[in-house]
């Protein structure tokens, strides 16, 4: 990401100082930081849950583990999932595969909100639209053929700010080279699973 | 999903009483519904989400499509996301890729307590704890051969309830098979990204 490197201040529009509520001199230094020290770069991230009643389940999200030792969240974030009543279920929260799209949203997001401050482009609005289409016949077993997950999902984001259109649909193409969530979703994860009874 | 079939009753443990907080007769006449009218089946659901400061974002989630028609949820459902202070954020909400964690664990819960309530089974208790590993030299740009996202997960269930431990095994195995977060985290999806500017 040659683009986030202080190599060639451009000023002002490279200019390193603090932006769109960034601190772009210490988001710098931090990257610097780790690439003297790649293992400050290992995180873990973790959630808990607990089964409530039907398909209604609540997971607390709290510590991680990065930059060579334990954190706390400022506070514990707590989140219910259920099915809606169309789906049998209470509706106490969006279906799992709801908080999928905002994860992707939110880490696409998280990124311009960065790459624009160190480019030194100050942004007006980043909104999103995030779409997934699934057919049930997956999980509800009546299809071998139909996956259980979405078959294609999109996002659609609407961005303005001090530097022309393609200066700000370059800051979502590189948020989206680099992103955690869009990786991981169209690239897939190995996940491992384990049970005690 | 044989099992999930109302063809071979075994009084009393496949009874399709409600159990669990399951409406279980009417969860089965849904899949038997669907099952007549594939074209139900279809399902789109939606966020959308706005940025708010520096990695800061607020995501809602509350229409989607499915059954035949457009729905609300019973309310909207709003999600922060940021990036912790260690990686100079301000800690206003999970980081993106824990969204992603809590979304397992809700998927596959939710799995359990419906496949449970058809097979006649109590739950007591379902618990889990979600890992995963990610090297941030991926996002920050440091490594062209480290990826952005996870390098994997992990997810630890421990149940209980009034059956035996190798029928509550197969519970959270039948619930992993159909389950449409792990599918989407394990196989990928296509994700189509446009932007307006």
């Amino acid at each position: 990401m040659q683009t986030m490197t202080m190599d060639k201040p451009k000023a002002p529009k490279a200019s390193p100082a603090p932006r769109n509520g960034v601190d772009t001199p210490t988001l710098l230094a931090t990257i610097n930081a780790v690439g003297a020290q790649p293992e400050l770069a290992k995180f873990q991230f973790r959630a808990q849950s607990r089964w409530i009643s039907g398909t209604h389940s609540r997971s607390t999200v709290s510590g991680f583990f990065g930059a060579g030792g334990e954190h706390s969240h400022k506070k514990a974030f707590d989140y219910d999932s259920d099915h809606p009543a169309v789906l049998c279920g209470a509706d106490h929260g969006p279906t799992p595969v709801e908080h999928l799209l905002h994860a992707l949203a939110g880490c696409l997001t998280a990124g311009i909100g960065n790459i624009a401050a160190v480019r030194g482009i100050t942004l007006h609005e980043v909104v999103s639209t995030v779409e997934g289409d699934i057919d049930l016949q997956g999980i509800l077993g009546l299809s071998e053929e139909v996956r259980n997950g979405y078959q294609g999902i999109r996002i659609s984001f609407r961005i303005s700010g001090d530097a022309p259109a393609e200066k700000l649909r370059e800051l979502v193409e590189q948020s989206r080279r680099r992103s955690a969530v869009f990786d991981v979703l169209t690239n897939g994860v190995p996940v491992t699973l384990e049970v005690a009874a």
